[in-house]
Formats: C-alpha cells, sequence, structure tokens
C-alpha cells in the first residue's frame, strides 16, 4: 500500500465520535481489506472546548466545516452534521467542487438535494458515499447499487425509523399510551426531545426517497411522497389490531406498476405472520424484491453509534479501494423522471370509530361506505352503553384508496362521532 | 461506455440456463450500472445437440470448458459446471493462469481450493469472484467482504441448505416422517436424486467453509469443520421439541473466541422466538455479528436459477465496474491460519433414548449423566408400558461437550436401551 486516504470529519455528535473510535478500534482489520489506509487528519465541531472521551489535538481543528471541506489536507470530507439545507448543505457542495469525495449520514440532505449532488459528483469523477443515511447498519444502499444491480426491483417496504417501532411495540407489549411511552423513548435516548420528524413520518420518508432513488434510477422525490405518522394511534386500536391477528408497524413503501411507481409512508396492520412483523423495538427491517432474485429481507440496527459507524466506513474503504460507481449505481437522468401514479391503492382499511351508541348509527355509517363502492369485511362494536360512547371497528374488503376517503369524509360529519375516525391501512405483506 | 467485457459460460444446467436468461431479460437495465456492456460470447456444455430453451448458435461453442477458459476472446470465464475438482478446477485454474477473471458458483471449489486459486488471481490482478456459492440469492460474500468490512464479526450462523430446510419445515408441518418427505422434495426438484451432500450436511459445510474464510482473513479450512446432518431427526424429536418451544434446524455456525475459531454443522433445536426459527421450506437465512454493527440478518432464497444467476451477473458487474477486490476481501495468509478450537462447546442438550420401560432404567441414565457433571434439566416419559418400549425425552444444562459424549457412550451400552439414542444441540440464538 503506497499512501494513505485522509479523512476529515465534521460533526462529532453520536455517529462522528463512533466513526472516530471504530477507525481507532479496528485499524489493523481495516488496513488489511482497504487499498489505502483511512487516515483521519482533521475534525470540524461546534465546540472546541466541549469535554470528548477523545484526545482531539491529534488532528487538525476547523472551527467552520466549509473550511475543512476547501482543506487541501484532505482527500475525503465526512458530513455528520445533519439538516437538509445550511451548513451541511454548503460544505458538502464545497468539497465536492474541490473535487474531494465525500461521505454523508444525512437523509435529508441526500433526499433534497441527492440529484444536484450527485451531478457534481460525477461530473469532478469523485464519490458520494451515503451508506449511513438509511436503515444504518443495514448495508441496503450498497446492496441495492451492486449487489442486487442485475435485478429490476419492483417492491421495496421497510421499517426505516427506530424510534416509532421502539414506541408501537412498547405499545404492544405494555398497553402504555402513545404519549406515555414516548416519553420513555426519550429518557431511553430513543427519541429526540423534538421527535416530530420521527413520528410524523418525515424521517421515514427521506429514507424512502433515497431507496426509491437507487431502485428506479431517477432523482430522489421526496416532495411527492404520501407522508402520515404515527401520532393518531392509539392503545385501542393496538388491542384491537391483535385481536384481528395484525400488528402496526409504520412503513415507507415503494411499488413499481409498470414503468410507474408509488412512494407511501404510513401506519399499516400487517399479518403477524409476516416476516417483519416481529421486527420490534429500535429495529429496522427492509424487503425487496427484484425480478430475478426474488424476496430478500434485511433486518439490523438501524441507529446509534456503532452501526452508523460500520456504515460510514464501509463507504471510506471502497473509496480507498477505488470502487468508483455513480452515487446512485447509473448516471441519473432528469428527464427519465418517472411519473408518480395518484393515490391508486386498491387495498383494505381497518376504521376505529368513536361513536354514540344509538339507533341507526351503523345504518347511517354503512351506506356512506356502499355508496361508494366499500365492501365491509368486519364489523366489532365492543359492549353496549344505549346513549353513551363506544367504539365501532369495521375493516374492509380491498377498496380504491380515493373511494375510501371521499365515504369517510361523509362519515366525519356524522353527529354521532365524538372524535375523528382512526384509519390504518390494512396490507398483506 | 468504450467497450465489453465478453463473457463465457461453463456450464448450462439450471444457474447457466438462468444467467443467460438474465442477461437477455435485463440488458438495458444491466447497461445502465455497468463500466463495460456485458456481452455473452461464447459457451461449453457437454451435450451441443441437447434441446434448450434458447438459440446457443449466437455464442462459440466449445465442447471442452478448458478450451473455452483458455480462449483469447474472452475476458471472462463463468464456471457453473460444479464439482471440488475435475474440470471444475482445471478450467478455472487455466482461466485465472491465461489472466482471465473468473465467476463461479462453485462453493465445493473455492471451500477446497479457495486459497490457492484466490493466490493465483491475486498475483495475476485478476478477480475471483463468487457470490453464488453462499446462498443464492443472499448477497452475504460481498456484504462480508465490503460492507462489512469495518468490522471484526464475532460470529456468523445460518440455514445454508434449503433441502435440509424443506424436508425439516415439511416434517414440522406435516408430522412425516423422514423419508417420505425426502422422496416428496425430491418430486419437487427440491433434493437431486442422490441427496447426500445435501442431508449429510456437506454442502452446508462448504458454504460455511468460504463463510469463516471470509470473517477470519484465513484460507477456507473445510475439513476441520465438525458434520453432522440431518438423518437421524425422526418425527418424534419434531414433536418434542415443539412441546420444548424448540424448532429443528440444520445450521453452519462459526464463532470467534479470543483469536481462535470454531466451525461446526449440525442440527439445533432452537427458540421458536428466534429471529431464522420461522425461515421456512427452502429459504435460507444467515446471522451475522459484527463488533461495531451489531447483530445483522439476512433472509432470502438460497437456490433457484432466477437467485443463483443474480449472485452471479452481480459479480460480473462488479468485474465491469472494475471494483477489484482480492477474493476473500483481504490477502489470505497461509502462516496467520489460525488455530481451531477442539470441540470445546459449552452448551444444553436434547437428548431421545428408546428404552425398555423396566424399574432402574432412568436409575442407570442418571447416574451416568452425573458421573460426567452433566446436569439434568428436564425429563419427559411419554405413557407408560411396563416391560415394552418407551421415549425418554431428557434436556440437560449446559455442558462441557467431551464430557456429555463420555457420558452418552455409556448410555449407549446400557442393555435397556432398544435403539441408538438420539442427540441434538440446543442453541439459545
Amino acid at each position: 500500500m503506497s499512501s494513505s486516504l485522509n479523512i476529515g470529519i465534521a460533526g462529532l455528535g453520536t455517529v462522528g465520535s463512533g466513526v472516530v473510535d471504530l477507525l481507532a478500534n479496528n485499524t489493523d482489520h481495516i488496513n488489511k481489506r482497504t487499498g489505502k489506509f483511512l487516515k483521519l487528519t482533521a475534525i470540524s465541531a461546534k465546540d472546541k472546548s466541549k469535554k470528548r472521551n477523545m484526545n482531539i489535538n491529534n488532528f487538525d481543528w476547523f472551527d467552520n466545516p466549509c473550511d475543512l471541506a476547501a482543506s487541501k489536507d484532505i482527500d475525503v470530507f465526512v458530513e455528520l452534521i445533519g439538516g437538509s439545507d445550511g451548513i451541511a448543505k454548503e460544505s458538502v457542495e464545497i468539497a465536492l467542487k474541490s473535487g474531494k469525495h465525500v461521505v454523508t449520514a444525512n437523509k435529508a440532505l441526500i433526499a433534497n438535494h441527492g440529484f444536484e449532488l450527485s451531478k457534481i459528483a460525477e461530473s469532478n469523477s469523485i464519490m458520494l458515499n451515503f451508506e449511513a443515511s438509511v436503515a444504518g447498519g443495514i448495508p441496503i444502499i450498497k446492496l441495492l447499487k451492486e449487489s442486487l444491480a442485475a435485478n429490476k426491483i419492483n417492491k421495496i417496504y421497510g421499517i426505516l425509523n427506530g424510534t416509532c417501532n421502539f414506541i408501537l411495540t412498547q405499545m404492544e407489549k405494555t398497553g402504555k399510551p402513545f404519549d406515555e411511552v414516548l416519553i420513555e423513548a426519550q429518557k431511553l435516548g430513543y427519541a429526540e426531545s423534538d421527535p416530530s420528524f420521527d413520528i410524523d413520518g418525515t424521517d421515514t420518508a427521506h429514507k424512502l426517497a433515497v431507496l426509491t432513488a437507487l431502485m428506479m434510477g431517477n432523482p430522489p422525490d421526496f416532495s411527492s411522497i404520501q407522508v402520515e405518522g404515527i401520532e393518531s394511534i392509539s392503545s385501542e386500536d393496538i388491542t384491537y389490531s391483535e385481536k384481528l391477528g395484525f400488528c402496526i408497524k409504520l412503513l415507507g413503501i415503494v411499488l413499481k406498476k409498470g414503468g410507474k411507481f408509488i412512494q407511501r409512508v404510513h401506519p399499516c396492520m400487517i399479518p403477524v405472520t409476516s416476516s417483519i412483523s416481529r421486527i420490534d423495538d429500535v429495529k429496522n427491517a427492509i424487503f425487496v424484491e427484484g425480478n430475478f432474485i426474488g424476496p430478500l429481507v434485511l433486518e439490523g440496527l438501524g441507529a446509534g453509534a456503532g452501526p452508523t459507524a460500520s456504515a460510514v466506513v464501509s463507504d471510506l474503504i471502497d473509496i480507498s479501494n477505488g470502487n468508483f460507481i455513480p452515487p446512485f449505481g447509473c448516471k441519473l437522468e432528469s428527464e427519465n423522471h418517472t411519473e408518480k401514479l395518484d393515490t391508486d391503492r386498491f387495498g383494505p382499511w381497518y376504521i376505529r370509530l368513536e361513536v354514540i351508541d344509538q339507533p341507526g348509527v351503523l345504518a347511517e355509517i354503512a351506506a356512506e361506505l356502499k355508496n361508494q363502492s366499500v365492501s365491509i369485511e368486519s364489523v366489532l362494536q365492543r359492549g353496549r352503553a344505549p346513549g353513551e360512547c363506544v367504539s365501532l371497528i369495521i375493516t374492509t374488503h380491498e377498496t380504491n384508496e380515493k373511494k375510501f376517503k371521499i365515504a369517510m369524509e361523509k362519515i366525519k360529519k356524522l353527529n354521532a362521532l365524538t372524535e375523528p375516525p382512526c384509519m390504518i391501512r390494512i396490507e398483506n405483506f
């Protein structure tokens, strides 16, 4: 081995510290597997004086990540700052434009600006790697780009957010309500102090946009994703889903139909017998189906210092080995941008309605569903409390999404309803 | 793209036909992802006149694979003949020595001769890729070589043989005996007419040897693997394992302890709650644990034309993209060859004894176990039939393998036994 690959890291949070730790701990192991030695030479973070479990004096220090990105002394800029815009984007652009390889764990950046950034990388014949941006320790990016490159991928779905999965799993295991479990997740470090991007589905949608781009060879299209979060899932829904033989998971889903594709993020009821129904707590899982390989399921840790650092360093090893592949596996062509289908789902639903127990309620609801050709599969009304509120659980047969939503808009307006209905798609995954 | 990568395929069985089919069907998709066009130019198979679902007249024909391997008109030799020695090995050596890249699906070849073949490849700076040799559609080779390259791997275990898994799953689902299910597997094409290499564990051991080499950076060491097959598993064992909360799977296992490692292949009782207990029928699954990534589970189709062809073509795409990495991820050093531990397992066992129901039998058995410090966890004797044969099911606490086997040798000699004992290791995976 003739020389070293000089690495600058911007951001010393959980992931950044994990990368420093990994490079220090597994040095000999990694050096046997690289074309050039991986050498961490420079660091940028917010506060140089912060107490850390590492000696930062061994590295050049940059207060501004943009200065690090522009430094002539590094070969690779590792962006671990986060956020779709601002200093993260600016520094990555500086690095790419000055001919430096970039490794990033930033899903928001790639989901929103992956296309323009990949164009700069391609034109400068440098690498932009982002294995850590989706599902942490599950090496799904490289798998889609390289291992499954021979396959046309028809379908990807997955549990891509550990925070949501922890909350749903704990609600299932303990019967506790959403708010209480969220507080526990925050105490355990599984949820941010502001958990909105996790629980409203945004984080999952960022990751899904990246996976879809790899699957389709099209630019990431975050803005077209239908997104619903898990905020409205109640303990009652968890209980009823169990009775029906389902569990509730927040999934990111992309399906190809013909040359078109549709992306969506929403809670799903999936059969307890399915491969990914048992993925519990902070674990992630991804299902991929290709036209030759058939189905493939991957299950692992989607976040945390170790798994994410492993992904970042695998990207660095690829760079050191000169494994040059376009950032999304093929040259993305903006004009090739495939159309998205409208909300075309044709599938069954679970509905929970809180209604006043009075004569004729079920008849009114059934009539609205019938008017939109929505066929009821099962009805469950727990107990009876004339004049008081009861839960009415309905599952439907396969139904057109638009028609279903028209029916539900009508049902929402019925006087007998005491709160907005809870609607969850049933997926036969 | 300036030129093509000219490919010669030797062997037109299930996998070879699958590769031809894939290259023809996914041409545009693949060409977007390759540095050079993949161009199938030449074929070698046993019988040119055999009826096939493809037009072989488009390709140069070679009766002898060694002539194809030596041909100046190909860049890559794809060996899909099979067998650890003979014409498969000879032709691969010719190809490598004449500076051609080699792609093979041949686990027996790599398990037995992977070291010497990789040395030829390394010295000629060419590639020897064998993704299809282990677990068909699960891209475990590239994953270990590249995606997990930053990790020290501590443990790999997996269901690596679809035939055995089909047989065990069907025995569990139907209650039918081994022999009957084997015949069904043969009718369905899931088992060869001579299934010995599958059911006696040899096939699993070949694959395990390859995985261990990747994990340890040592030459494959097939001959040191402790191998037991599934021939002696009876319907009774399936029934009792269910009662105990286990299922039976044939696993390949490699564990690292300190700098040493141990490889073994044998049926295991694993908790029904474990991730890979639900892998049914011909599916394969692999569990990997790294020191940073934590646990990772992959599940997919381990055999068949499509998944295996996908793996072969992914190797070709890597070659076309110039992704040059040593065959086992790092340079194997024979002098570094790590010691194997002796049969050091310390774990629990399931024992089924067919005994004459007479006073003192259990006392004799218990005494032999006690003499070797084997502690009994549970005893189950179904029914009572004085003077006749009954099944006696014993599970033990964690115990030293050598001591356990000494006790069992003594027990085998007891007059009350009507057939050899069935012993299955319980693994808490």
